[in-house]
């Protein structure tokens, strides 16, 4: 008899992933406990060995909630009771910066960061889901900054893999409770106060009621077109951008005004960028402004960008510059 | 003292749209007697007689709800008292065919059409605004079918236009009740047997508790960003399509594997169609299998693709043909 079908199904994602590693490459699998790093962590700890390859894990302990360290330990003990090893639990620092979830995030990041350069890890293994990327769709969409903001998370980006993108919250769970792992569900999850949890209890359940089932599939497809579509005008952007700035620095408006509108605003926007608007403060209404000089010229005066960026057309030329930088 | 700022707003997005049109022209306004279109009609009626532009309307009765006739034929006097002219109430038969809301949309964009063409009209107004748009997107993200399904309703297609598109239902509210015209709420725009009417009066209110205020701008700005983002992509593969093809109809898979995944996506995809693959049948799911034999070849067989559509590989050319046919 098999594994449990579940059990199988995050086997084989891991399997996918693993195929492009080489004997004796080193996985760290990035665990909090809850199913679906744990499900991760099992599933590369028996398909790493089948291959080769050496696979670890690391806890983070953010500190944040009591009881955090004791968990920790607990959890780098079952770990290594799965066959992992290096297991180790990292204890960060939390700051503030852009509110609580960003600022663990970022410590996070940097903890998982400085453990993979140390132990030469060639991958680090993160236990996102289909329902995660679905919510990471849905948040992106309140930004309403285009094909990016849809894009989700990609499964490989640096060193990070995301092997389980394609599969669902639901399965992870069931592996767990098929391999008998005990998993903790992080409070944070639930607590109304992050915008993330309300999208997974608020928003996706009435999504799914009203629109029908697979919305979360769905909303996971979408973010890998849009990945793709951001990249390829991404890439189209970069092309043309070299052939329409002249000598100067500035850009011709005549090709500017060919070009398709999503081309254009992207060199638009990141021309701006690249003399020091900021890409956060950027928004879609300040490229609108840009666009006006190029489509619809009617000896406007400058523009002024966050950032103090200023935009002038001239002689058939958009000039970007700077003038708090003299 | 100027109009009410609700009525300046739907007037300054009409005076937009009309500044494309010539004197003597004619313009039709399709009027439910909701407020859309009762404050898109005013605003019309208005700036078209000081434009030197004629403006009519037309309102169809589809005939599904008693008493529909009655106000039809109510609406009909009070545009004309606006100024409108001319004014006709049309009776249309709906079918069955793509559920009820398909049908009756098939019916009124008919009716709507010859209306036009007998009337030689230059252009047909629709009352969507803002808040359609946003739930246009939402529908469309079920769909999961990348940027075209977020694209949205056009502001500009065919003889159509929507100079309301930018301007939130709230508006259009506040322009009837500061206009002192009476509105009729449609009580299918209520019915929860319709996934618009749950998407408005379900999702979109959560929607917005969730992830703060503004999400239907959002939305509605990221349909015009997708709708650019899928133009530019079609332009893309339209180019590419002819260079890659070869003499026998065969493409070329080694210059398909080198182009971007989104464009190289959007080529197999037209191509499939071209050969008889129905739109509406062929899913993101199916393209993944043409690609599989470009980018993941290794000697698989032929791929089947809905309406009966055959693709191989053979000799570094990927054939598409449709055996069916013969």
């Amino acid at each position: 008899m098999g594994p449990h079908p579940a059990v199988a199904a995050t086997r084989v994602a891991v399997r996918d992933v693993l195929r492009s590693m080489s004997p004796g490459d080193l996985v760290l699998v990035a665990c909090s406990g809850g199913a679906d790093s744990l499900a991760l962590a099992a599933a590369t700890a028996f398909e790493a060995s089948r291959a080769g390859i050496r696979a670890g894990a690391i806890t983070i302990d953010h500190g944040l909630q009591p009881g955090s360290t004791g968990r920790a330990v607990d959890l780098v003990g079952r770990l290594r009771a799965m066959g992992l090893d290096p297991v180790e639990a990292l204890g960060v620092r939390v700051g503030r910066r852009g509110g609580p979830e960003a600022a663990a995030r970022t410590a996070r990041y940097e903890a998982l960061d400085i453990a993979a350069a140390r132990h030469q890890a060639r991958a680090v293994f993160l236990g996102h889901t289909l329902d995660d990327q679905a919510e990471t769709v849905l948040l992106g969409l309140a930004r309403g900054s285009g094909a990016r903001s849809l894009a989700g998370m990609p499964a490989v980006i640096g060193h990070y893999r995301r092997p389980l993108l394609g599969i669902d919250r639901d399965t992870t769970r069931a592996a767990c409770v098929a391999l008998d792992l005990a998993t903790w569900d992080d409070p944070h999850n639930a607590d109304p106060a992050y915008t993330r949890a309300r999208v997974r209890h608020d928003v996706l359940p009435v999504l799914e009621k009203a629109l029908g089932p697979g919305i979360s599939e769905s909303l996971a497809r979408t973010a890998r077109l849009f990945r793709d579509d951001a990249d390829a005008l991404d890439a189209w952007a970069d092309r043309v951008q070299a052939e329409l700035t002249l000598e100067d620095g500035g850009l011709d408006v005549e090709a500017l005004a060919e070009l398709p509108a999503a081309v254009r605003r992207r060199v638009l926007r990141r021309k701006a960028i690249s003399v020091g608007s900021p890409p956060g403060d950027l928004f879609a209404r300040h490229v609108d402004m840009v666009e006006r000089l190029v489509i619809s010229w009617r000896g406007q005066g400058p523009i002024n960008l966050p950032g103090g960026v200023e935009i002038r057309r001239r002689c058939g030329k958009l000039l970007f510059h700077r003038p708090s930088q003299l």
